[in-house]
């Protein structure tokens, strides 16, 4: 495995789940009834874009579920940038299993790449300053892992995995306790944990940070605010922009001095990468 | 159930591998810590956009597995247009179960409203022609059920479920059988199932047209080709139209007279609707 | 439960798979085309012939995964047997729910019956003699709790459940290993448990007797050798009869005086019982 | 893989769920305390029946499972007839792993083997004519995907695959609605896909005809209506007979003229066709 | 559900794992062979030791898979200090099935129970001081969930759920890698998240100290050296001591100052709780 | 495999389930930003302490999961009496890969082998008597199959399974029926299956002697009532002793000449032997 793969215990169990989603009851019909089993064939994927990838070992898998005697050989890996026309990788076998796999491989390769990209340009947008690209739990339902992986590719950082790896106490949370209890509460109970809170105000800000939680999330703040943010926190405890960010104003929330910015567009919003399957 | 619904087992399996997802080893330590046992609750989901949504039986799963007690009622169902604020669905009950099962329940119904609204998007754009939308097998690994359901909330048409489903030649099985060998062929093989089969030129359409397929797609032609070829075809072969639409340019495609246009986009790219949770 | 369930755990599993399996990824497309959410219905389970009936546990699990709202009573029990037209149990609730579990509700309904009214027939033919007829390990895969608590419901009993459950030293075993160290090898390594063995000939018998087994097996054997070995052995040993018996020859069997008729064709070979359901 | 083999994504989970059901806790018990571990042997497949096999892909799946270390080689392969005392593949490997996988490979091999025979037989039945043998949904469950590809090796072909697949109206909805306007509505809700009725009469069909579904089935008629049906539809409709069709009586039917002929008992009651496993 | 509880998700398949494996094919034969379907019964939980109790919430998952219809309610809570003879909880229901379900729940329950008691002795032997007890990822392979909100209940804190939620620089990873430069690279790569770094030596100490990571775990030491590494790091790194630990010496290490005590035997070594099921 | 291993249906799931509970949705993420693609490495399991082991299959399995490119050799073999600092087998490879392994590897070695080497204490206990150690259904959810072949490693014996394997009586049931009826009953029942049951009392065992069930507990007995039970049975039915055992005693229960004794710990609370990894 590379290092920049999601865990394979991970990748087996969605590819076999997108397996059996496409093959349904009697597979592929159509090259069942075209197809001889002896013919072999050969094929590559090619970038109809430019941008970066990610999602080769999900792809791999991919072919070795349907049919260990098909071979992957890839020239670009997960988080390298491609250009439209690059030759990603070559697939070569029984003709009848490179036709079944290549929907279910597409349909992984596309959407990783696809936050990895979208990651990236957000990455770069941030004109290289201190604050990280950090992603959110707003991934789809059962991707997670692999999701989390390629906005990792994309040169973004994963925050929370999920619920039970951090405290992170939002608004709604703060409906039932103030801020500066639900910090203590949350330390008591969960020693040794991150313990982040989430701040709409300045005002909400100015109280917690004398109980020094190990996260300020500024949620919807505008550049201004944010910068104020900073200037009030002076590096005590690290801080996170989120809520209203997008690829155009990300260059102003990098400025002000933010550690990281979360961005659930990443996961949630981006669009299949353009990448496409060429028999030889 | 109602009938946009998926399979209610579908359904279940997602809803199931997403909690597990998000829950991790120890759960939701962030509200474990913090809400007691006994104490109550409410809220609802908010649109924070105008559109269509789709999804609220997979919300209402949501909070059936995490606990029983949590009662939802929708004041919006699947299909529905939706203004910006306003309240689609009410939670009650033990508070502790509102919170965990909140972003589970939002990323299913932000990515099924979001599939939903682009795809009436499209449908709209078509200007109420008799070109239907279809989708695609383009869709995220183990949603397909869901993202197939919310497609007709919106307003589409689903093609293949999975390759089980129809028999549909495509180019890459052009490389190895010619055009009309491939149609006869697959009806001996599969007699009574639909053979459908790509053109990408107007000669092979040609070539294609007296064994008479049961669709016929029309691959990345423009618009100008795609009137000649509902011109050549009158209405003996149903026609779609797949590859190189968008929302800019569908209405010019719509106009030529197919029946059908398959847009991978409706699943594979479509964003995040916004809905929010707003405890009361 | 009723005592002749099989454990709700295996039926949940298998009706799960069952309906994931007819479900597809759309669902009932038929009934969701045509039947609206608000519409009721009830329908009857009709007996289309005599006989013994079971899996009424297992077609109430089909009801209750698809629809909670569908009440399902029972006019007739596992085990009962029936007349042709009699009705056996009555359904209500949502039409939609009703139509898309018929069909997996009637496959689960059918292939259990038909195994139990198969046992019926082959346990009528002892004549009531001390023999009784048991199973094999000749289930169909995934099915074998359904079916070994169906031969209960035609009367017949239960051989191993499975390979961990009872030592049984076939012929097979028998190529490795002399008869008599075979069944002293296994009854040292696992003290306590039912050790059987595999006859061939009455002179195997002969040699294996002194060791005195749990279960001797006569494989093959005509029912003058089987006469015989009754005879030789005296009660010291439970004797099995399997292979070669059918409805035809098994109250020959019968009458040698042996405890056990294993038969194969009860699970293998046990076509479907007529069963229908009528809409009222 | 070859072009009759269901999915391997699908034989994976029936085997696999077969071992687990077939071992139990401790496993084989009986070879176990007996076989060494460094015990070679080798056995063969051998047909006791003259007829037609399938499941070969599900018996190697079997072995791979269970031992990889376990060498198959298959001397006849599904669909094709074999003779009473014909080796049709032969095993090799560690003893241990040939003796606790011959049960659940048995089971499944003539299991299959079974069902494509019995469908065979049925073909032939037909004395060649254009009517082809079509299977139905009533598999049993968990075993459609495996079962559909040995009817299809026996010769016979595939109808849905499932309830997703595609639109059969039945005498139950017709309850509901009226027959053509059934048809119209599910048109309209699917367009493009395959829309069955089924007709019990020849009134039914003579109002259903004008609005030509792409299917109509012909239900428990006798050979004279469907002769006449036949002669009604004038091939303007494919046409499917079902019900009250058996070995004896389905050359009448099939001179009729009709297209297909659907045949439940092929799965539901398909008795196991006899294979032996033969230690060298 | 009660805020020690494990996430829902993870008992339901913690329970119906350990249902499945106890019911095997037939299910509970003495059982049904013994107690009619209609017969009624209660029975009670007693505790036959004083401790510690944890798992009821799984104890009652256990009759709710088995049959709903049994009623559980519960005189102590998980994390109570219960008397030996005291009175747990009660049952009520159905009598077979409450046969069915016992040594499934007591499984569970003194499992569970005997963690929560094992920390809660640990913690006590801290005789307050402002050591904690952590749990390590020395679990049971597929318990970890269970078990770890076992050790809450035993007044324990968790460390890591998994190896995804923090950064712990062990000495194997130290074989590789220099202790700054790790420390400096994880934090690199995964900045914002926890970085933990395990030392054998003050060296190591003095030498990671100026880095500041989040957490020194102090592997081994005696509690010398335990005492001089708290003065040496002085409150700016929070300490974690492991190894060598146990209830006789415990004290000691309490008294070194450091902030937490891992110890893998509450969750790796803990012998069952002594509970009981005692029938009306 | 070998004689002692579980079946591999079992340890494929048991490493499965381990693996994804331990990798979480990132997997190992120190390792991960350590250690390079390319780096080889190698280490060793490490006996820290004398006794047996078990489980060597099961570590094998995780690293054939978590990479097809690591290689494991073993040295010392479940069932083996192992010394403190004995090399028990090495692995190489994937130097990131052998670390991700290493814990869960260890999880299951340590569990594993600290039940084989309770089993073998009690054995050894026993003085070699006629008295064979027995295992209980007292196993942990999810591991019994894999533990109860660590009790096998120890020298122990399996008894029941599970509830589907034996009929035994135990105290309980006896709340409903009388001792002689409850046995007769059940042999009507399950004819061919031991039947055993539980006395408590001298009175119960004289009364249930003449109906000469398979197996009689003597439940919570003194050696001196237990010696007493063996004169009055006189090797009529085998005796099992249970409740009350321990290390301790049984030499003195031993000694009673009962053919087993049933010891719920050497599952439920046997500690973790001392194995470690050592990297070269």
């Amino acid at each position: 495995m590379r290092s920049l793969d999601p865990p394979g215990t991970a990748i087996r169990e969605v590819v076999a789940r997108a397996l059996a989603e496409d093959f349904g009851t009697l597979g592929d019909i159509t090259t069942l009834g075209l197809v001889g089993e002896g013919t072999l064939g050969s094929g590559c994927f090619v970038s109809r874009s430019s941008g970066v990838i990610a999602g080769t070992a999900a792809v791999t898998e991919v072919y070795t579920q349907v049919d260990a005697d098909v071979g992957v050989e890839w020239h670009a890996y997960d988080g390298e940038e491609v250009m439209e026309g690059q030759i990603l990788g070559r697939v070569g076998g029984p003709l009848l299993s490179i036709f079944m796999a290549e929907r279910t491989a597409l349909n992984l390769f596309c959407h990783l790449s696809g936050i990895a990209d979208l990651t990236r340009r957000f990455v770069r947008a941030t004109h290289g300053g201190r604050a990280r690209i950090r992603d959110t739990r707003k991934t789809l339902p059962g991707l997670r892992s692999l999701e989390k992986a390629a906005v990792r590719a994309g040169g973004g950082f994963n925050h929370r995995d999920c619920l039970s790896d951090a405290v992170l106490i939002k608004d709604n949370h703060l409906h039932v306790f103030d801020i500066v209890e639900a910090v203590q509460r949350s330390r008591a109970r969960w020693p040794g944990r991150s313990i982040g809170v989430e701040c709409d105000t300045l005002e909400q800000l100015e109280r917690v940070l004398p109980v020094k939680p190990d996260l300020i999330l500024l949620d919807n703040m505008t550049p201004e605010e944010a910068t104020r943010a900073v200037e009030m926190v002076a590096g005590r405890v690290p801080l996170e922009l989120s809520g209203g960010v997008d690829i155009g104003n990300i260059a102003d929330y990098a400025a002000t001095g933010v550690d990281f910015i979360a961005v659930g567009a990443i996961t949630h919003s981006a669009g299949a990468f353009d990448i496409g399957f060429d028999l030889d």
